[in-house]
């Protein structure tokens, strides 16, 4: 079923949102030959059957999903890509990985350093502590160097995303202060997956705003661990989710401290050179990462299908706080993009193959 | 056309999304006798043919537009609403009140105690200063006893109520610090008015979560009048709106400092305590104001089609901080509700009437 | 619990969209004393803690679910409004009867005069047949004399009612022909009531408009015994439901043939005059029948919030067809609304109380 | 700028939803070289300044709006898209074709063969009725021969897509009556266009559902020319649009007569076989239409994104009809991505290029 200078990539739990949108990318992607789709639920349906939208492409009339069995899948593919619940995915990780194939998890299993804080989080013991030395936090415009000779990728979720790309530069480059951060977000009704539950029903979240998860989210650890890293000490955050009548789209409101006061107009415009140049060094080269300017800011509806994250900044001389502002599709470069952009560049593919 | 005990009300603008409300809520209210509907672009015809939905009421039937000249409306109505846009408000005000109106002004034009704020925040003169010393800031929850007394009442909007009502409370008791406040709100489209405007098209903001105005928005103005008059001091705040695809409702995210610090969970317990007292002292008699127990986080639908806001708080131990959430119907009480609720004030009718 | 001159109600199975809108309307009723709501699955809680949108009435903080015993609901209720689903209604219909109580079921029960043609839409036998010859369709504009005395009525649902009050005047005028009828018909996601399934979730709904239950919906049992009570003869008509992303509202389009031929345009002239004074016969005294002139067509965004059905029609002189649209709330004239009608007329109130 | 092997296009009028969509899909079309867009309103910016989400692709940051000259066009693009309102795309066509130009009209100005019909349906004069004899109706499905060899090809719009292609191979295979043919279409609000109007207004769309343009459509003159010509004969039609709150998407249901009465089961089933057939045999082949099988039934959000039509049919045994749905998107398959197909033909590129 294989072409040549094709990478053969297999995708397991290919049925809740994130895993449609891997299809997806890789029914288009023009080095990839799909060879496996797994879904205990829709075992022996073609893709195409399931996903009735898919069917323009002859793969998705040919590939018919299976059971998935270790085995059979490292047989079929040399990279795997996990889109199944939390826990579940590092029972996959293991054998896959042991048996030579590349794993990149959509899932949070593999994204914390340290086992003791994924207790603290997931409240339960880690189920393979031993691999999370070795798996690398799959932020390719922060970590694209490690990316590349990774075996096993933990790939960062929406919520993650759309804060540490904002607040990365700026941290590293000392412009605002580690503490006191506060990431207000607003995530589309698929950020929740296909869970059929009566909170997500369409009646329920139509005409609705709300917050969730106040005041402690799972996701803090890992936006915590990489804002710390970034920072070179210990970083606690703020963070409010809420849940936005549409399909897709992270809206991200970062509040932020400037290291240094500004008190006149000239140092609110020498500070707000400073954050452009920061930025500008930091993702002037990635394709992903579009740099708002003029009266601009970010809209979800900018962004929804593609893999961009929009940011726009700013600040606000009343009260002395940087306002950093960033939009993102959460399937895609809070998912399922994201991972293909991992394995673009841990095969050396075209950063934007597939993506565009 | 007007009957005993009842009193006689006009509503001037009644062409927007605000007046359209207020012309709903005076046909059902026990105690009205509308007479009176101003509007240039529908004079002429009846509120039915306009309103086609209010055709159940038989007064939406005979009652007919009319161009809004101060000596009729005078002569019709004991109680003026005024429905218009910021600065055309003023024009009219001054007029009615002189032939002895009351005069309920839903626009920010009275809002500000000071003419110098105002031309800071509106950028032009305010148009009649002299009626900013007599003007009642018509949040009937806060200024309860010189609203019954008012001849001339500033209704505040929609964000500065979801802002003020669960803040100020804190403020007053000293629970919280006037510095650092930060205000995330996301707003329905019926907010902006019903202005024919590109960026109000359906596909413009439908799939589509965006801030705005950030970081300087007029309503900043009347908003840290309010609060610093509860803290006695000058407050400035951080506030960012955001528009999201629902019709109507507002939720506002308060990231707020305890006034002192906690680092035990028994001082956490204890300040948690505290909050919950002066809320209760400041609302347990309030009727239109929810304050949720146990895991209840507010949520837009469970308040939009009503007069109540919504308010839920968090400590979060591991920040320092106090999260308040609220939750209204941005054009009932963030606009026509909460005039009524003063109108109601005024004359001693049912604090509910009309309005549940 | 209960006050004087007012009518003690039970409302069974109120936690579905129809119960909770029934919950909310009989709160407000000026002639209701609500005594009783069951719930299996609620038992225990009080209305407010279920609904928290109607906290601001105080019966909804006093009242708790119970569980559904036939006894207790008698002793303390006089009217039962049973909101359960199709065949669970039957059982408790049938003790409540017997005990006294007067049933007004929101269900499809006890819509069929017929047990043959129950079988023949449900697949199995009718659970009380002999309860089919009293109960009376609970169409107040059609069936407003027998359901004044009815013990048991069967309030007809949402697609029934769009279609029946429409064609009903226009098959006992003759004026169109009874076969060849197409109802053509939208439905909001409610009206598929609180079912936690995929095809219901948010994302599934949204963004997606779909045609379901091709060609042979089991309501269309109802609606041609309808029909055919009008017309005088056997009617069978094609009825296609489509699930369009909106909370509430059925827009319902009807192809309709006259019973003459029309070929000049006097010809159409007469026959626009002879519908209109069909309908205005029919539904001038009606309150919640709205017949729109001049270019209005039905939207349902007029009606939803409301117990009103609007009507408008075309004539076609180019098909020869004539064309009837109408548009009604599903969860109001469509369920909850129309069951309340029902009441009224039972106990002699005001045809609007409580709904308008 | 341009690139060899590939063809220079423009497009006059990318300002709105269709010329925006057609940017998108010329922008990654692997063909063809985009080297002219114009816009009186936005000349002189860059497309990503105007689409920020176009701003992946790197043309759209080099490629200005210019002013719509017809010499300036002619000398840097082969073929012209008019993506322009009625009447005013046909003053643009003129110039162009005398210029060389191949022109692609997505408006309605060419799509008639008879300039008589268009004064009866647009009220004024057809502006350039010598080009209609020479003009190809766009529908690759059905026209592709001509289409190749088009110099003016007039595109069509979405209803009359979403109803030509389910109906002509069964007109063409005489297997359905061509009088009292029905089509019910449902609409995204991007059916209407980039208007600034009070009826496209976000809350005046949202949750609300309506019929409009009833009972004579503009674009039922190119319906019914197109249907007679499959039938051989006149064909009138009753066409019903409705406006439902969808970004995009139409979901069109047909209510047809088989030409021959089936009253047995065995009857039903050979005619259910003959459609099957005749549609296999018209679109098999047919990259852009999915014949549903089994239980599945259109859904908008299976196509929206794509150039697909899906089609699904139900013969009815109770009433005698068939029942045929489509759906589509209307901005692609209803207009631009209908437009490429055009292109490619005509350049005998892949059928799929740039579409999938």
């Amino acid at each position: 079923m294989s072409e040549k200078n094709k990478v053969r990539v297999g995708i397991i739990g290919a049925s809740g949102y994130s895993g449609e949108e891997l299809v997806r990318l890789m029914l288009a992607h023009p080095n990839v030959d799909l060879t496996v789709v797994t879904s205990r639920q829709y075992s022996g349906k073609t893709i195409a059957e399931i996903f009735p939208r898919f069917g323009q492409y002859s793969r998705a009339n040919e590939l018919h999903f299976r059971d998935p069995i270790a085995e059979m899948i490292a047989r079929d593919a040399e990279v795997v890509f996990l889109a199944l619940p939390h826990g579940v995915a590092a029972e996959f990780a293991k054998p896959l990985l042991e048996l030579g194939c590349r794993v990149i998890d959509l899932s949070a299993d593999f994204r914390l350093n340290d086992a003791e804080t994924y207790k603290k989080f997931y409240t339960h013991e880690h189920p393979a502590p031993e691999l999370l030395t070795s798996s690398v936090y799959g932020l390719p415009e922060i970590h694209g160097e490690a990316i590349k000779d990774a075996q096993l990728i933990a790939s960062p979720g929406c919520y993650p995303t759309s804060i540490l790309l904002p607040t990365i530069p700026l941290l590293r480059a000392c412009l605002i202060k580690p503490s006191g951060i506060i990431a207000d977000c607003l995530s589309g009704v698929s950020g929740a997956g296909r869970k059929v539950e009566l909170g997500y029903l369409y009646v329920e979240c139509n005409e609705s705003v709300r917050p969730y998860g106040v005041p402690k989210h799972r996701h803090l650890s890992e936006i915590e661990q990489e804002l710390s890293l970034a920072a070179g000490e210990q970083v606690t955050i703020q963070f409010t989710p809420h849940l936005i009548p549409v399909n897709r789209g992270i809206l991200s409101t970062l509040y932020l401290a400037p290291a240094e006061k500004f008190d006149s107009k000239e140092d609110a415009t020498a500070l707000n050179d400073k954050i452009a140049a920061v930025y500008a060094k930091a993702y002037d080269s990635a394709p992903f990462v579009r740099l708002l300017k003029g009266p601009a800011l970010p809209d979800t509806k900018n962004v929804t299908g593609t893999n961009v994250v929009e940011i726009a900044w700013r600040i606000d001389p009343r009260t002395g706080r940087l306002i950093v502002m960033s939009a993102e599709d959460n399937l895609i470069k809070g998912a399922s993009g994201q991972a293909v952009q991992s394995m673009n560049l841990v095969y050396g593919f075209e950063a934007t193959a597939g993506l565009i």
